[in-house]
């Protein structure tokens, strides 16, 4: 099986997940400015949950672009994936509605978490669905940012039931690194 | 004709279909985790849609993937099918709000049947669009996973009227039965 | 140019479109089928609009395939079928909430009038981009139904201002003409 | 890395994007023709959000095709490109809803540079990691209708703060102007 349809349904639904807070962000009906204030953290919120699923598409295409062919424990981690990847809009929103405190931020790290875990899973059955020359696996055995994003989601979960804040900021760190073009597999399959 | 535009359309169907619930799940505007609670039953339907209409969507692609030519029934086929799968969220989310009762399991068993009948139509017009020796012709009349699937949702929708948990143990058995994935085809294409 | 993204496109608008229903139906509380019976209507109406854009998407796919390039022309006759597409559901569902009354019936057959204009500019502008060996030239320029449909929608609009119902009969009439596979498309293509 | 997945990635969003707005168009319960006039303002406001995000995937479509491969800088400024995209369908309807005045014409304008100079910063990221013998570079360096429109936009939001209805004839040329088919890669891919 190769990865054309594998990729055509998961931009889909990508697209989906992506764009689901402009659909929520109500029109102001009077006409000046001092409208658009009570959006900003509508906007700011939308914002975030844009980028953070941004570059888990960014990501999710440089893999299959390396991988040459899906089995069906692909296909189903690839749906394992897509899940977590769609409750980000809805705990990004939380964090941004009812504001920076335990329990909000411990809700946004862990779908962070669920997320970057089940991409290790199905970048792990896509290691095992291709042979050992194809280009995503000299690549994806390498690099050690899929460990320190887990390592740090940890981190950041368990500092949230003292400060939040800290866990705020490492999230924003590993949000940053990943922003980060992934020269590891440009180079390969450039 | 090719499967490109087939597969492309429905793949931009379902990808609308496994997301629609995310859409409509009310972002508390407490802090607290207790804020979640009221979504809980939201939450485990949402998931439970995801992987029914996931499911559909794997099984779709192993037979589109299988085979070379669509014709003018197919195309009518798989709109047929995708109307019926189009349903599932509306019928889930129904058994989830109001609960498991006689009459919401009958409704959540008629449309999986009516998507399992439909899919049926869509493989046999598949495998008179396809010549005898495209891998589908080989794959296709093999395995009676089809089969099974449909005489345990006749079993299920009948054993409703007495016993609705009995038919709800049914309907997960059937899923079970098809999150293994279909070597059948895997071998095949692969 | 060639036809790939323009199809891509297009099967992502008509994904939403096709769908844009089902996100309006509401879910019952009450656990009793007598709980459904108010939606009866959306049911109804949702299964017209989903066989009237599909039908609407089976011509586009056959008339793409048998094209080879596009120009800057044809994507924008594309865009502007897409357009009185993304209205029939609006339409439909106008004429299944307020019932058939002559002004709902016109604005559905204007409606419809305009999606078999703008199809039909799109048909020639993709006629002028092909070379004329190319199967579009030999297809499209034979049959008659895209000429039946335009007349029969004129005359349907007309008898509107006296009978709604004949021109009811008049749409029902064209919708099977078209659920008939286009023969003189499938049997260039295949 | 081909261009075939961020294509494929951008029509998904822009289909979305595009028919946002058609979601939210509320059904009459009433029969007459009256009941469609308050919906007057919103077909108008749809129709044009339609024309302005169409006109910008034809763009799209355009430089893409003329484009052999794609770097982490072009997914990240496809992104950020679509990110303001996004926001069109709600300022327009701002417009549509609040008036004409200068508030409104401003975040309108403000909006549309920002989609302008975003996307120049893709298509700069495309030159770069395309060769020089590439379709995109020779066409790409040619044509001052990008500058023509930063200028235009610069000058319509400076006109804003005395004569918004100035501004918004601006606006309208500009539109025009990218209305006309693009000959300059038409040719070049043709």
């Amino acid at each position: 099986m190769t990865t054309s349809r594998l990729t055509s349904f998961t931009d889909g639904v990508i697209a989906v997940i992506i764009t689901i807070m402009v659909l929520e962000l109500p029109v102001p009906k009077a006409p000046g400015m001092t409208a658009l204030q009570p959006l900003t953290i509508l906007f700011v919120v939308y914002a975030l949950s844009f980028v953070k699923v941004g570059i888990y598409w960014s990501q999710h295409h440089n893999v299959l672009q390396a991988a040459k062919r899906v089995s069906g424990q692909v296909l189903l981690a690839n749906l394992f994936f897509l899940f977590w990847l769609s409750l980000i809009p809805f705990v990004v929103r939380w964090v941004g509605e009812a504001g920076i405190t335990r329990d909000t931020v411990i809700a946004f790290g862990s779908i962070m978490l669920l997320c970057t875990l089940s991409f290790a899973l199905l970048l792990a059955a896509l290691l095992e669905a291709n042979d050992d020359d194809a280009p995503i696996s000299r690549a994806g055995r390498r690099g050690h940012k899929g460990q320190i994003t887990i390592f740090a989601y940890g981190l950041a979960i368990g500092s949230d039931f003292l400060w939040p804040y800290v866990a705020v900021a490492i999230y924003i760190a590993v949000a940053c690194m990943w922003l980060v073009p992934d020269k590891r597999f440009e180079s390969l399959i450039a």
